[in-house]
This record gives C-alpha cells, structure tokens and sequence, in this order.
C-alpha cells in the first residue's frame, strides 16, 4: 500500500479513538508537546539548516527563506502556541440545542469532530505546529502534506509531535506526514473521500484554486483577498487617511490589507491630497482610474488588471465614485467577498454598505487587517474562509468541528 | 451565450437584490405562489400529461410514474406546502452572536442567503416548487435542474411560479429551470463556481456520487443511507419488535429506513423468533449470519454485499452479535452515517453507542424513521445531510444561510 493509503487508513482509525478522548487527556498531549518543542530544539534546528541550505543553493528569494527559516525564538512561540490552545475551551460535546417534539421525542444537537482533516500546505513550517494542535484539541486526526522546501523541518517536527503524543498515552496517527511530496500523490489525496472528511488547503492563489478544481473530498476555502476600502463624503478626514495606510502598509503581503481604495469625489476634493501624501510617505504606489490622476501627476493609469489584483505589496488602486452605490458595484464587481471596509459618518450609507456588501467581514470605520482568528477573540485560527458553506471568515476551533443529532425516545415509532 | 450561462449570470444578479428583500415581500410572493399553483391547475395537469404519456412509452415502472404523477391533489398540497414556508420564521438578518473586543470593535454575526443555489434532481416534480419555495424564503435564487422526464411538468411549474413573481414584484430571475437537460450542459453546472454558491443533488446514489466527484462547486450532498438498529441484551421486546418493524417496513423505499438489524446473542435466543415473525407477516426478506439462519429456515445466507446494500425494498440483513461494541464496529465499518438506533435499558450500553456511533442522527428506543426535517420540527426540508461540513442531518431553512461578521469601530487600525 502507498504511503498516502497507508497513513490516511491509519488516521481514519485513529480519528474513531480520537473522537472519544476527554479535554483533559487532549491538553495534556498538548502541554507535552510544548515541553517536547523545547527539549528538541536542537535537532530542530539542525534539519531546519538542511531545507534552508537546499533553499538557498535553489536561489529562493529572502523572504521565502525567512517564511522557512525555524530560530529558537520562533520554536519558543510555538510552545506558547501549544499552550494557549490548552486554554481554549473545548467545542467536543458541547449542547448546542435541544428540544422535545409533541410525540415525546427529545431531539438533542451536540458538536463532534469532523474526523480526519487534510491540510495542504506550502512553506511555512510553523504550519505543522499550529495545525496539528487546533485538529488535536478538537479530536480530529489531522494528514499533513506540506512543501518538498520544508520536508525536513516537517518530519523532524512531526517526529517530535508524534513522540509527545505517545508520551501523553495518544495515539501517534493523531498527526501524520506525507513525505511524498510529489504533485501526484497530492492529486490523489484529492479524491480521497473514503478517509478524508474535509481538505484546508493554506498557500497561494494558484495551490487553493487546484484543490478547489480537483478535489471530490469537501474544500474549506481559505483565501484571496482583493478587499476595498471606500471613503464616502461624510468621512472623518483623519480616521480615513489613518485606517487607508494601516490597512495598506502595515503589512501589505497578508490577504486582509487592501488593495483599492474607493474615495467619494467631494471628499477626494478637499482631503485627496492629504490621503496621497500620507500613501506616498510610505513608499505606496498608486494606480489611478483618470479622476485620481488628476491629483497627482506620481498616479499612474490603472488598468483593468489592477482592479482585479491583490498586489500583496506596497502598491494600491484608487478610484474616485460619485455614490456609496457606485462604491458597492465596483466591489461587487471587483471583490473576493474578504473583507471590505467603509468610512463615514453617515448612517444611511453605512447601513447601506453593511446590508449589500457581500463579504466574510464587513468594517465600518475600522481597518480590515482585523479579520483574523486572534484579532476576533477565538484564540486560535485555522484560516480565513472566504467561502459560504459551513464556516465563513476567521475560523476558529469551531470550523473544525461537525454536528450529530442523539434522539432519545422511549419506543416511537412513525405512524 | 448557452442557456445554461444566460441564466446562471442572471441568478447571480438576482441575487443581490434578492438578499436585499423583506421577509414581508418574500412572504407575499410564496403566498402568490400558491394561488398561483391552483387557478393554474388545468394547465399543470396538461403539460403532466405529456411526461406521463412519454414515461408510459418508455415503460418505465409503475413507482417511477407515480413519482412523476401530478393531481389536483397533489397540487393542493403544493399549494399547503407553499403558505407553511410562509409561517416559517425567516432567518437572514437574524443576530447569531455580538461581542466587543478590548481595543472596542464590535463584531457581530448575522445570517446571510447563500447566493445562488444549484439544484439538481430527479423526476419528482414536487421538488421543483419545494426548493423553490426554500430558496425564495431564504433570499436565495435558484437555478433547477430536473431530469428529462419531468421536463414538461417542470417547465409548466416553473413558468407558474415566475408569474406568480412577477405578480408579487420581485424578479422572476429567483427561480429558473434549465430547460436544457443534457448531461453535458449538468456537468458544465458542476464546475460554474463563478456563478453558483452551492450544489445541491436529490437523488440517487450514482446521482449524487456523479456531483460529488466532479463538481468544483461546493455540494451539499444529500444522501444514502445504510442505517442499522441494535437490539441489546436489556432491549424491552415489544419495543424492540414494533421499532424493528416499523423502520424496516412503514415505508421501505426512504433513506432512513433501516437495512440491517444487529441483535445481541441473548436477546436473540429469548425473542429472536417473535421479532422474525413480526418481520415475515409484513413479507419482509431476511438475510441473515449463520447464527441468525439457525432461528428459521427461510433466512437466506447473507453476502457481505447484503451488509452493505441499501435494500430500499422489503429486505433486511440480520446479524447476531455478542456485544454492543461488536454492534458499533459494524456500523462503523459498513454504515453510511444516516440513522442509527439501539434499543436498551442499559444505561451503560446507550451511553456508549449515543457516543460512539458517527452519524447526521442516532437514536436510542425510536424509529430511525423520524429522521427528517418536518419530524425534527423544522418546517421544511432540503433534503438530509449525510456530509459532516456545513449541514448534518435533516436540512431546514437554515442550511440554505451563510453567515457574515459586521464589524463596527470607530477609527480601530492594527498596531
């Protein structure tokens, strides 16, 4: 049998034992696993060297190495990370609903794990450490495929897991590795609906988009982000240019920073300039339809393209409308339904934005770089969902998680 | 441009405005609908007509006829249907949770409609008007694909209800029929991601596998169901006959009917030939272990395909087993994660099987018959989930929701 087979049959077992284990028993895997972290740092360390040594004979760019790179600080906060997981409450067994139907039947709703959760990954080795602890400590079985770039730092974390998982009395098919990394043995992983209950894929635009095409198993979407932030007339200048180039330049290569500002043309009138100069002062360059050029001969003419892209850099697109609804139909047109953000002081266009944009998360004079699983109070997070089905925006433990029905009777029987 | 893509971009633009609708406006179309449905009862039964005289001449089976057949009845009860969604509390708009962080943004979640719903199905007509009357309800649009059979049935339907839009004022553009039924144009559906938000198959098995491995669209599948009741060793014996009974035979042809039933050793050897005589007088088949043949000579030898067909006939698979784990083990190994019951008095034993046993519903002394969304009282139902993503189990309003967080501050950048 493959490796993929072997491992996914393995986890589909263990997902069953798994599923049973108290909070108890599963923070303290997780507590082992921290300490185990640190103990084994060294090692750690030293097969993180060969990735980054193949790494940089590869020519891989800065910051792809620095997403790569392990360091003892950056182990130390996945120790931390462990243990902040032990903290969260655990959503396995919680009631969620129960009510008795005329005919005596007492229908209850309680949260169960998914079961075994494919997670395709690119470089990030951290990855491997935050997934595994979210899956643990809501009684999934977690298959991992990260990138051939990290192979040895994820089979020496995985090892070091797995080891922790045995220390703590679970079994070490709760957090597997596929150490085939090849593209086909991920193609099959895609259709593999007998042992896979769900798929996450965490990288790229062009990674998500093969899984989405390809896979038979269930897709938790994570995202793209082209969001927008438009200014309406009515916009406190200050808190407007303040949120613009937090959301922008704070850190430009995440999905939740914006890449299209949409500025009311009375407002662009009086406080467009100051907008420019703060965008510019952070070295942001600026694509602009031909209304925004005219403020600043620095705008250069954006093209269709730049409507549509997510830069994940230091540049912006800037188009000036004339209504909230002009605003709402470009990101309607535009938007990948992430997170878009109006600023205003007026009540009608602010209700008027909320009800009709159509997105994960919806700001009303805040900066969007707060859609994230920390930012909204859940402790953990797994991904941002920019799909509709079963969970939508920054999912936290409770995305991991699925539902069964106990109905209890005393001999009901349907007429 | 295809009908298929004509009609699939003008249910996305529907859609936003549909999202946008009250429930007042919604309820007044349903109601429309429904008086709709009855002044045009001659026309329906006509056009139904043809799809019968058409099956007639292909000789298809007298229960696939009657599946296809329309009556004034029936359209009456269409009708009722139709006013029972309108009673049904709507759910977009509705606050799901609110909370403040710490740096003061306000995040609240409320529900939202999904977009627009693919659906397809086969020859009931009824599921034309049912679906359509969820979506509508939910601020959905919805493109139907039936099957050929019901072609002309269902175009007469849906061009009933489109006056019945038009009539209310909203866009008949919310419910549409591909009138196209080629099986090229359906796979071309599968992997419209750009234009639907979900599929959602109703059907059979080869169906709804057929969406699940080529649609790249997100699918809520609706399923089969090998379901299993469990007799232990304390079950009180009348309880167990009339249950055993009832899931196996008050209407075979469903999901939730049971396939197989496991009897615990003891309980057998005190009760096994009432139960079997309960089962033969309603001309039920039984295919059964070796130890279950020993009780009577017309228990045939069951294969192990008999452990894993989903009989939807007057069969059933009968088992003895020598413990509740070895029942759940077999669940485990041959269930479809549908229905599943047992019938104790041991607390212990029920404990276990309620735990352990993964499926949308398990039951303890009831029917696995009430698995549905009118017995789960629900109102109404899409069909059952057998997925573990998004919806499990019977599927109400509700699964036809997305969610959206709106996020309220008032300057907030991240720091």
């Amino acid at each position: 049998m493959s490796e993929l087979l072997t491992k996914a049959k393995a986890a589909k077992e263990c997902a069953r034992t798994l599923s049973q284990k108290t909070t108890e028993q599963k923070n303290q895997a997780l507590l082992v696993m921290a300490e185990q972290l640190l103990a084994e740092k060294d090692y750690l360390l030293e097969e993180n060297a060969k990735d980054l040594e193949t790494a940089r004979a590869n020519g891989t760019s800065a910051s792809l190495l620095d997403r790569l790179t392990l360091t003892a600080q950056r182990l130390d906060e996945m120790a931390t990370g462990l243990k902040q997981v032990v903290e969260l409450p655990d959503p396995i067994g919680e009631s969620l609903s129960t009510h008795t139907r005329p005919n005596g039947l007492h229908i209850e709703k309680v949260r169960v794990p998914l079961g075994v959760i494919g997670m395709i990954y690119e470089a990030r080795p951290n990855v491997t450490v935050d997934a595994s602890s979210l899956c643990l400590k809501t009684g999934n079985a977690v298959l991992l495929r990260g990138s051939s770039s990290a192979i040895h730092s994820n089979i020496a974390l995985v090892a070091v897991l797995q080891r922790a998982l045995e220390k703590a009395g679970l079994p070490i098919e709760a957090i597997q590795l596929l150490e085939d990394t090849s593209r086909e043995t991920a193609s099959e992983m895609f259709t593999l609906n007998e042992y896979l209950d769900v798929l996450i894929p965490r990288g790229g635009a062009s990674l998500i988009q093969s899984v989405i095409k390809n896979a038979s198993v269930p897709v938790l979407e994570t995202g793209t982000g082209n969001c927008h932030l438009f200014i309406d007339r009515s916009a406190r200048p200050e808190m407007a240019i303040s949120v613009a180039v937090n959301a922008k330049t704070q850190r430009p290569s995440v999905c939740n920073a914006i890449e299209t500002i949409l500025v009311e043309k009375q407002w662009a009138a009086e406080h467009g300039k100051e907008l420019l100069e703060a965008l510019f002062e952070k070295n942001v360059t600026i694509a602009g339809d031909k209304q925004a050029q005219a403020f600043d001969s620095r705008i250069t003419p954006a093209s269709e393209e730049d409507w549509e892209t997510e830069f994940n850099d230091l540049n912006v697109a800037l188009k000036i409308v004339n209504s909230c609804e002009e605003a709402i139909a470009h990101i309607y047109q535009y938007g990948t339904k992430h997170s878009e953000a109006i600023i205003s002081e007026d009540a009608t266009n602010v209700a008027l934005f909320l009800n009709e944009v159509d997105a994960a998360a919806v700001y009303h004079n805040a900066s969007t770089r707060f859609t994230d699983g920390f930012e909204f109070g859940f402790g953990a997070e797994i991904g941002i969902s920019t799909q509709k089905l079963h969970a939508r925006g920054p999912m936290g433990l409770e995305a991991l998680t699925s539902t069964k029905y106990l109905v209890r009777g005393n001999g009901q029987v349907k007429g």
